[in-house]
């Protein structure tokens, strides 16, 4: 056995000052869920395999962790008249496309779907987002269910990603969705349970931007400039003027085929001001001839007039013609927070039709999902935390021998019964050791009871943050600290 | 695509009253520990498969869940001279002992190892318990952790066991542990977080047992019958007595080579009172040659007294010379819980070398964790949950129309701005509708606002419990709630 453990990369240990920063944030963001009616659920961080694959697209297929069977790990593999019978496990490679091929096999029997070949192994995986769960759990529970469902799910989610700097394989989603209702009140619901959370843990001193746009608009575009079916390229492409500039956008379209009279009307809305009068004009003008269009002007200004009649406390909206966020299955308002210098802290949207892959047609949910690892890097690098006091051990007793130590033992379940995180050294250490440990573990309060203190009943208490001594009874202590 | 979604057999689901119930049970817990001075950790849920293999034994790893090898999935496999080349992959089956083999292998290739096959496509697996990570992140945080470190861990763990009333594939556990003390002060300590727990979930309503036993009682009993070589297969017996009786566990006993001459000094232990001293002064007298044996009485003697001196709020507390609880790894107390009627609601003890297999010798821990599941149980079947008022929406707002509906949104957001949990119904649905979603979510106020209220400046107020109706301005029905 190595002397050396590990942990799978991309995967994280958290210490203690860093799980009261995390709870932190869930509590906070729960909080604020709770007082707009949302309710948790959980689901299992297991899915059966066909509840996860297909529905994110083959992207999403690939970041699935998948489960080897157990129990009856039995392989069910039918092979028959696919392999040759001359190939071997040890023929066994990858090719260029990631399908597992045997390199000797005859050409025809090349390109054995990958998936196919793992899926002989596996039936499970860990859920990749708490969307698809929560769809398949809305269609299995729907008779229990008064819609609109408003839920929250605050759980680890894992993807087979290539780990990097802020980018893990295991981390937390904070997600809240409306389901069963199509009425846009619950994007403004939203909008403001953003504002809420971002006031409450940036204390006003981190701006912020909620950028808001609806693919309904960017259908319109793509319909007016006279390609329709070319919506996901342009999207696509457009997604990402902030990242390579116009004009990189504009060589990413020419290769997809988008004409040079399209990408002429296009380039108005590169160009758009931050004024949301003056834009909402301009796509009322441009999308004047698209149904679909229409409709999503007609929807961004319901949720800009509301949330600018209800305030803000302290997010900046935006309008935001180029975001996509990409456009997997969003159907109308489309949302996302960012800081600057970070990447997306908190992003959103409406699908029309999650749960139809599972059966239950037709019904319209909007959500949201803050990304906590990143809220967490953020509060720390602008030193927004605050000071966890009580979190954790408030009072030492040290421990002197048995004597001292059965005289502090029922006191110490004192403090523990009135509320107050309390402990005791184990053993008669030298003085030096416990009380590095105190310090340590930042524990404020160090209570060392000698033959003195047994007498008079009065504790001497030292507060490790001042250093200052003082001669308590228990009760004054007590009385102190709380 | 099924129209049927399911979850993965031994997997759960949890609904939003379930999770109410689940949060009070893990914030007892966890606010009982803190009391004491633990603080809390999160380890990975996927661990390195070298980390888990061959902590807890053979019947352990069967329990292992494995993760395919994923982003990278090249299979390493090395099997040049150990497959037949004829072999191919329809050909592999599992024979009677569980290993993968060849069907038209020649003899000398037959009963390749199981777990060598399925290593090949997966080197991490979901933890099985929280002790083997915690012990883990002991030895890589070694140099920041002040010891003795009591750490808590509240997580999912993942056990390929068979799915049973009770008994699910995917659970959490609740552990505390002190690591780095070898002084018995932490053992009281944990049955006095046992009897905190118990007696603010159980609220002096239900009887239950908290079960002590020394390891080092059972092997100086090994010693003096005259079989020190079989401490495993003694204890593993009359563990067993609860279940199946003095007789079938001599049954085994002989079974195992017991001679009759040993049967007869072990009979004693198995027909103990309920007296502890006389318990003490029988052990003491029949442990008499044997050092490990005093060692055991001894300790047993001093959590007795201390717990004793301290005092239990509610738990009953005793000596079971039988208990074992599987014998893992505990080599100090063992201690375990029980409610008439359930299995073990929790349970723990001291083991002296945890971190060993890790490269970090002589580092002695003693911990417990609750079984949050079986707890729910016992609460649910005995009607012991408080009603969780204010978990969920509090007050709703009655959706009538437009009007209506600009009139309410700044009084909604002041609720949620004082607190309190409140929500609009999203669109004018008809009133019966919306009656019924506040009475299957358990609102208890429903706000109604027509235009007699809107000239007013007084909302009509139905208390949903008992029938009444009032008449409030927003701060009066604030502070109603308040």
């Amino acid at each position: 056995m190595s002397n050396k453990p590990s942990i799978p990369k991309g995967t994280r240990d958290f210490s203690p000052i860093e799980m009261a920063r995390r709870n932190y944030i869930f509590d906070t963001i729960k909080k604020v869920y709770k007082k707009y009616g949302f309710q948790q659920i959980e689901t299992p961080a297991m899915e059966n395999l066909n509840t996860l694959i297909g529905t994110g697209g083959d992207e999403s297929d690939k970041l699935i962790f998948k489960i080897l069977d157990s129990g009856d790990p039995q392989i069910k593999a039918d092979w028959n008249g696919i392999l040759d019978s001359s190939s071997t496990l040890q023929d066994l490679v990858i090719d260029k496309d990631g399908n597992y091929v045997f390199e000797k096999m005859p050409e025809v029997l090349k390109g054995i779907d990958r998936t196919k070949f793992i899926n002989e192994f596996s039936e499970k995986a860990l859920h990749y987002d708490l969307t698809v769960p929560f769809a398949r759990y809305v269609v299995m529970n729907q008779n229990d269910i008064s819609f609109p469902f408003r839920r929250f799910q605050i759980q680890p989610v894992w993807r087979a990603d290539r780990p990097q700097k802020g980018r893990y394989r295991e981390f937390y989603q904070c997600d809240a969705d409306i389901i069963g209702s199509n009425s846009l009140l619950n994007e403004v619901d939203l909008i403001k349970i953003i504002d809420d959370v971002f006031t409450e843990l940036f204390k006003g001193e981190l701006n912020y931007t909620v950028s808001i746009n609806n693919r309904k608009i960017l259908a319109g575009i793509a319909e007016v400039i006279g390609e329709p079916d070319k919506l996901i390229d342009i999207t696509v492409a457009i997604d990402k003027l902030d990242k390579i500039g116009i004009e990189k956008v504009l060589d990413e379209l020419r290769e997809k085929q988008i004409s040079g009279n399209s990408l002429e009307k296009l380039k108005p809305i590169f160009e758009l001001s931050n004024d949301l009068q003056e834009n909402i004009e301009f796509l009322e003008d441009l999308l004047n001839n698209s149904e679909i269009g229409k409709k999503g002007v007609e929807e961004l200004q319901f949720l800009f007039k509301y949330v600018n009649q209800l305030g803000l406390k302290s997010a900046n909206i935006k309008l935001d013609v180029t975001l996509a966020r990409g456009l997997g299955y969003y159907t109308g308002t489309i949302i996302e927070v960012k800081v600057d210098n970070f990447p997306s802290i908190c992003g959103g949207g409406r699908y029309d039709d999650l749960t139809g892959k599972f059966g239950l047609k037709d019904v319209s949910g909007v959500g949201i999902s803050f990304g906590a690892d990143r809220i967490y890097d953020v509060l720390l690098d602008n030193d927004l935390y605050p000071e966890f006091k009580g979190d954790s051990t408030q009072v030492l007793f040290i421990n002197f021998g048995e004597k001292e130590q059965d005289y502090c033992l029922p006191l110490l379940f004192q403090l523990r019964d009135a509320g107050i995180n309390a402990e005791i050294y184990p053993d008669a250490a030298k003085m030096k050791k416990q009380m590095k440990f105190a310090n340590d573990k930042a524990i404020k309060y160090v209570v060392m009871v000698g033959s003195q203190e047994m007498e008079s009943g009065k504790l001497t208490v030292k507060n490790m943050e001042s250093g200052e001594q003082d001669s308590l009874t228990i009760n004054e202590l007590i009385n102190s600290i709380k």
